[in-house]
């Protein structure tokens, strides 16, 4: 070939040629194909050996056409980044020992903007090796976890955790893309300064490439219905998702119904009805609902989210974990309902691995339902692509590879003893594969993961920051046992 | 130190410097320790600082100190071996479909030694990367899986699978460490000959210092009442486990009490009572009884493998996947039965790790006991380990770290971004790790894994002879797909 030729040829900033590509949408596995893409978008799909792709000239060739499968990248619909540095703080406890002895203390005594960059940046690099390019997260501080997506080249949707519970029964909060208390935190002093980190946030990553944010109540015994109502109209203002813990548990749907006001988990509500319900009287049961949990759904209730276009993201290993329940996602599929995953937060998992979730989520509903034809493996690999992103409103850009959308990509090396032999791609992916099959993944077109190495991310760095806070959280914890005496 | 110290020094074979040592038994984690070992044994347990390492002269150290776990070798209580290279080959379909269109007719046409050869080399290479040292195995041709794990280095206990299932009703079925069927099959020309084939591998092995033979009955719904008890029999005479697939569906067990001929699922005797119920009165529900699957169990019957010190395994994945039921392993821990961790076939799988079968092991518990503290992770780890190791009646030589046991030891990398920070070791073991964090292997002191490579076995050879067999089964898939007319 000729300079002439050369210089005739369209520059592309790369083609990754693929043994495989799993494309989601259409429901297709493409073999020995090639992924043109250009300026962070796919911009055609060839087959290796087509002519066209002479067309091209690429600023870089990936050559996995070996044994690579190349599918989009997970997207992880429920995180609490900034907790990863209590990563297994304590397991196989009741919630409310878990959260008083454990989880709380340490919380109320380290949280600050470095606990939640640090444990952001070791989550993130947990996600990206495991094959995760989008993560929509809940946690105080939203902006260090921003900073911190930014600047490993995630994607991310942001928004914020829960107030720092206190011994004391909690009070009202409220979120928006930032924070919206009723008592001081380290986050904030009070309600007004919240919202003002909150509306700073949201006007800071407004147009972002990567980074948005959502609009997020805790959960419905945690908000009052005049901080709900704010919340949905935030969400409509603002065009961003409503991201809520929502029937979480047997306790909070029934002592909601029941408004027992004994119990901590009790909607903040005065009516007499299950959370969702009063959810929609409220206004935020709406095609940007992203409702995590939902483990306690009656038919009508299930009928309702369809009918709304709601999102619900299920969390499987973290709803066993905490013996939350059974959210019922192969009836909430079959009824038209959109569910993507998460992992919730590496506390109640104790990975950030989507792979897990595909597989349990597919297990799980043939276990459930007595059907082993339930939640078959493309449904469970669309649930943690696609799904992900119509939940969070990006459906438009990623969680499919197709011509025009955004490069959000991950290779899955199929030649390892775990996935030999392989009769079907999407089998292996949801059945076979783990997070640490994953061995690259781009996203916006930019390569954050190589041959198994992370590029935006220092993993000495984040092991030693984590090192620091373990023994913090060590001397935390041995503090707060010497307060509370053991009965 | 001069010539004369060395010489004076006790020589050993080896010792294992490990950052933590978790015992399994006593449930104790050691930090810098020693393991000596000599001659196969552990002979000994020292800090690393410790002056007595002194006084031996190890002809090998690995050293292990920095990040490395060092636990017991994982037991995978019920494996079929043969079958690793139908890997992935159908899934989410109703087991008539599953077996009918795909599982059969590979099994008819394909299934002879060197299938079950090549099958079994997958499955054990993969055993062994995950951190599996034991296994009990169940397939045809148990002579070419003994010889694979033989030469694989790995510990186990073999016995031969159901029949090949045909269209027709199934016939009578009876193993003992070999096979007896009542018709012909690729492995013999019939009862006589199976069984000639079965005490000859009994035999073979007898002496061996880690290949065993179980007496097997494949299902009550493939063997009649006599069958059965010839097998309670041969585990009499040969002290050896009775390893059967039990109780492992609600039909089996409703089919049988009600002596629903119509069901292929209803046991061969004509008892109108539960499958255990006969067992009980056919003289199988002993101490060497090995029930796998167990997914539907009354109060009774648990406080009857109690009284009787049977053993279960519990194959959480598997039951899942092929929505057998769900067994109540955190009832019968409760009640005091010995319930070990099996992955069942990379069919049901489709993976044979048994870190992920640990964690689902105690996830599935918290969920179905609706207590978040049940199946703790130091039980599911003793389920992996020491109850594998007293169900197969080896709890003598293996299943903990203790002095004078043998040296069947695994070792985990903590030093990666999925285990940071560490709290606690046996709660990363089972909720953090997985099988892809194990970098070393020994059965019997011997190193079968160093550095994530396998020392025993071929890779390369055994990925090409898979591809071979792939193939072939697509081949045996597009005939039989030809013959039956799609409704």
């Amino acid at each position: 070939m000729c300079v002439a030729d050369v210089d005739a040829r369209q520059r592309v900033d790369l083609i990754i040629r693929a043994r495989y590509v799993c494309l989601v949408r259409p429901a297709a596995v493409l073999e020995h194909t090639s992924i043109v893409i250009d300026q962070g978008r796919i911009v055609d799909l060839l087959n290796n050996d087509d002519e066209r792709l002479r067309k091209y000239a690429p600023g870089s060739v990936e050559d996995l056409s070996r044994s690579h499968i190349v599918l989009p990248g997970l997207i992880n619909a429920h995180t609490h980044l900034g907790m990863t540095n209590m990563r297994g703080l304590a397991d196989d406890l009741r919630l409310i020992d878990w959260l008083s002895k454990h989880v709380w203390p340490v919380e109320l005594s380290l949280v600050d903007e470095q606990f939640c960059r640090d444990g952001a940046d070791l989550g993130i690099a947990e996600a990206i090796r495991s094959g995760t390019t989008c993560v929509n997260d809940m946690y105080f501080f939203p902006e260090a976890t921003a900073a911190s997506c930014d600047a490993a080249g995630i994607r991310a949707i942001g928004s914020v955790n829960a107030p720092l519970r206190r011994r004391r029964r909690l009070n009202h909060m409220h979120t928006v893309s930032g924070a919206v208390f009723d008592f001081p935190s380290p986050y904030g002093s009070g309600p007004e300064e919240y919202r003002t980190k909150g509306h700073k946030l949201h006007k800071q990553y407004a147009a972002h490439d990567r980074i948005r944010t959502a609009a997020s109540a805790h959960a419905p015994y945690t908000c009052s219905d005049c901080v709900l109502e704010t919340v949905a109209q935030d969400s409509t203002a603002f065009s961003i998702p409503i991201h809520v813990h929502l029937h979480e548990t047997r306790a909070e749907v029934e002592d909601s119904h029941t408004l027992n006001r004994d119990s901590h988990l009790c909607h903040r509500s005065d009516q007499t009805c299950r959370p969702l319900a009063n959810f929609h009287r409220l206004g935020l049961v709406t095609r940007r609902l992203v409702a995590v949990h939902m483990t306690h759904l009656n038919d009508q209730e299930i009928d309702l989210l369809r009918q709304c276009n709601s999102s619900v993201v299920h969390c499987p290993s973290s709803n066993l974990k905490l013996a939350s329940g059974f959210c019922p996602a192969y009836k909430l599929l079959a009824a038209g309902v959109n569910v993507a995953l998460g992992t919730d937060s590496s506390c109640s998992n104790n990975r950030l691995d989507m792979f897990a979730e595909m597989k349990l989520a597919a297990l799980l509903a043939k276990g459930l339902s007595d059907d082993p034809s339930a939640i078959p493996a493309q449904t469970a690999l669309e649930m943690a692509t696609i799904n992900g992103a119509k939940a969070l409103g990006i459906e438009n850009n990623v969680g499919s590879i197709e011509c025009g959308k955004v490069a959000d990509l991950i290779a899955v090396d199929s030649d390892c003893i775990g996935m030999t032999p392989m009769f079907d791609v999407v089998s292996h992916l949801v059945y076979a594969a783990t997070g640490a099959n994953v061995t690259h993944s781009w996203v916006n077109g930019k390569p954050i993961l190589r041959g198994g190495h992370l590029l935006t991310l220092d993993e000495s760095s984040i092991k030693a920051r984590s090192a620091v806070w373990r023994k913090k959280i060590i001397e935390v914890q041995r503090q707060a046992s010497n307060e509370v005496p053991v009965a």
